[in-house]
């Protein structure tokens, strides 16, 4: 990345790579018609903030270059000093799943980094925990107005006396009944449903809450456990009976869990999740590469990290490719790929139905430079494994996850696979959180970072003005998860209560 | 409808139909092998309650009847007195569309009902409220937790200062952001967030809470409503500022829903919705035959009802296209199944998906007995008019809208279409509720009242026991409904604050 001018007053552009024919204006408010760059070029419009800026002439159909990648193609022809506008930019074809190199370019592990710790809860299974959560899960929504009162009781009633316990999650969802149990993708709701039901922010812990007569029977949300870990609303007589049932056994397990003392666990041992929303073309300039770093810090450390969206990647998946360990991997890789190329197919529209009005606003013309954006967040690792949406990951290293890239799916779909701690990049700014996890969000400019001071995390747009390095919020992010993974500190979404619904992805039909 | 035996002691069962082979019986716990009713039959094995028994012989591939429909075939011989246990029913195709009787068997209005009136709400576009609600729209899944926070303190710190405002619903969703929204079907989620945000039980008020950045523009929600009625969260400096702005809005608008005073109202200006969950044999018998004889009495009042559930309809679709009042009804109808059917093959399945473990536990074989009990709730009228999912009704009498079945999703779409209160009616049981509209449920079984007293508000279970008829448990709720229409009774949904999310069906991909 090449910032042109250091000093945040002056006129500011970023050319990501030598090669490219366009650069990003990045001064707060963007840059008048007349500005004169010490590069020379003088802009010929007004030029928003994240937005691109013409750095030689264009003819028609010229590819446009940013991050050394075509982009797109120049709708008509483009005179240098320009703001190439959404319309300008004519939208390339996807890269070829058939033709991708594989696992040629593997990059060499880097140096191991050791002694790292987090003060974390060390579950019966040997997993950690960053939270002490009494999660109670549910076999279908019928049941969710009773757990609600339910859970009211209970953070009421018992919370308050065991003190060591963090909260009381209600894992209420929209699945379970009217639903076509036995299609075929039916498999990506069950097991998300399975594997949240026991992510290890819940210590062991299991309830699941049943009606009864659910296509879901509650003895399917965490296949072998015992008997006793099920209550069905059916078998009970009224409705305070179902109420005394839950709370007696939420207060057997807030018990054990109040038992639970945090110690010093390896970095190692951490699984973090990465996801950007509401981003912006600073998105891939910033935050973005800034948590990259810090996910090779993670990788370096022995943890696991996990990046995701799969139409965010699609664009740019020759670039992870070369990447993947084996070829096995990627075949997986090109596998998820193509189920969602196909699952788009079938409701008629293609990964271009990702961008949103604000990435647009933001400066992203379409999804091919989103993309190359959202991947700067994997960093430089080997990708070692590839999960389908919302399975439970099993390796250390840098994961890629093929969920959908809507934030509340992607971080309910990265919650059933493990996540103790997401990462969460956003340039135009979203109060999103999550009750069964810690989420840490990073600004890409520091006009966000104004206006949210008490919502934005780690302020990445100081890349931008040229304060930090990209590796300073790295180390700083990679330094942060390690004190919210231990509890000492509070991120802005848990320390105002900001949390989303689970929203589960059901490709499988309704009934 | 023929109740063989009167006598609740004394084995009981139900055949519906002079033709039919099959019966149901009624008895608690069902009845062992060995009983002999006064018909002579004796049954050969025990048969649970709601289960059917062989009236007669029947050989492999018989037709099997019930309603005087052919809801199977027999899938081996079975002799007079067995259990037809539902591996012992083969699926029949489901009706041919393109060869249903249109419009050729329209029933006659029955007697008008004068004089019935309930007191609700006026609003100020002329249609009434059966609850005084202020309502909080949303755009997007990403505001959903600074909304929680916001109506936590409006609950707490205005409301009980206006004692005329029943509650304040979030009206928090899956949608917004993260999706195709542009896809051809993503019309469905779009209009019924925009008919939920204009609900009658809302008064004529509006707020809309947006981010800012997201596919579906706060603009959008409320079609041309007033730029004050939008908060975006983006535009706000801080968690705080957001908070205030809300809570500001809020007391506005209760200052003004506090005025509102229950006036007297012709139960004409109704919308009733009726569904029905965890069916099981006696719902074809009891419960869904009564609700049907209220909607009768409804229609006659001058009222609106509506019935949904397209799985549920789609095998007894012949027996509701000779009933519409014009072709282009029937055509309409026709065009929602096939939409149906397609939808169900994309995801490789069809409508025998829809059953569920607790349907056949409770006796129901298959779908199409299912269907042949589900449409007994719409009684006897003709029908009217046919309503997309999500459509916002504008006509009296008895309308058809076509959603899926799943309980939470039709709920939703059926509050969508602007119901001021629904009927469910449940065989296995259900604790579901709304918080937009009250929910009246009506049980099938004795059992069940006597297992859940303070959930079912109607004991249809009665009917089967010969204690009362359809017609005594129609009026019966008929009443009631003006009743809780009026607030002058209460649910035992809403006096335990018992209330599903709201779930969007959205037929288009995410992204």
């Amino acid at each position: 990345m090449v910032v042109m001018e250091q000093n945040a007053q002056a006129p500011l552009y970023i050319k990501m790579d030598e090669a490219d024919n366009v650069a990003v204006v990045a001064n707060d408010g963007g840059l008048p018609a007349g500005t004169v760059f010490v590069s020379s070029l003088t802009l010929l419009e007004h030029v928003p903030q994240g937005h691109k800026v013409a750095l030689g002439d264009l003819k028609k159909g010229d590819p446009i270059l940013r991050y050394n990648e075509v982009i797109g193609y120049a709708a008509q022809d483009i005179k240098a000093g320009s703001w190439i506008e959404e319309s300008l930019v004519k939208l390339p074809t996807a890269p070829e799943l058939d033709e991708l190199p594989l696992s040629n370019k593997v990059p060499q592990a880097l140096a191991p980094l050791e002694g790292y710790t987090f003060e974390g809860y060390r579950n019966p299974d040997g997993s950690v925990s960053t939270k002490n959560l009494l999660g109670i899960s549910t076999s279908v929504q019928c049941v969710a107005g009773v757990l609600n009162q339910a859970v009211k009781r209970i953070k009421a009633e018992l919370l308050p006396n065991y003190p060591n316990v963090d909260d009381v999650v209600a894992l209420n969802h929209g699945y379970g009944c009217g639903v076509a149990i036995n299609a075929p993708e039916a498999v990506v709701p069950i097991r998300t449903i399975q594997n949240l039901a026991t992510h290890p922010n819940f210590g062991g812990e299991v309830i699941v809450i049943g009606l009864g007569c659910e296509k879901l029977a509650p003895e399917r949300v965490v296949p072998g456990c015992d008997k006793g870990d099920i209550i069905c609303l059916q078998d009970h007589k009224g409705f305070d009976a179902m109420i005394q049932k839950i709370l007696q056994e939420a207060k057997v397990r807030l018990e054990r869990l109040n038992q639970r003392k945090r110690v010093t666990c390896p970095a190692s041992e951490l699984v973090i999740g990465l996801q950007c929303g509401g981003s912006d073309a600073l998105s891939g300039v910033t935050a973005n590469p800034a948590v990259g770093f810090a996910a090779d810090l993670l990788v370096r450390a022995g943890a696991t990290v996990i990046f995701s969206e799969v139409t965010e990647v699609r664009d740019a998946v020759h670039l992870l490719t070369p990447r993947v360990v084996s070829e096995e991997v990627g075949q997986a890789l090109i596998r998820e790929m193509k189920w969602y190329d196909r699952y788009l197919e079938l409701g008629e529209v293609d990964r271009s139905a990702n961008t949103t009005p604000g990435n647009k606003k933001g400066g992203l013309a379409n999804i091919v430079e989103k993309a190359m954006g959202s991947i700067a967040k994997s960093g430089k690792s080997a990708i070692v494994g590839v999960l389908s949406p919302g399975e439970k990951v099993k390796q250390k290293g840098l994961i890629y996850a093929a969920t959908p890239a809507s934030d509340f799916v992607c971080g309910t779909c990265q919650l059933a696979s493990g996540i103790h701690l997401q990462v969460f990049t956003t340039g135009r700014g979203t109060p999103y959180g999550l009750a069964m996890a810690p989420v840490i969000k990073v600004g890409t400019r520091n006009a966000l970072k104004e206006q949210w001071p008490d919502l934005i995390d780690v302020n990445a747009g100081r890349i931008a003005a040229g304060e930090v390095t990209i590796e300073d919020v790295g180390w700083e992010i990679f330094r942060l998860i390690l004190e919210v993974a231990s509890g000492r500190k509070e991120t802005w979404a848990d320390h105002w209560g900001l949390h989303n619904d689970l929203c589960l992805f059901n490709p499988a039909p309704i009934t």
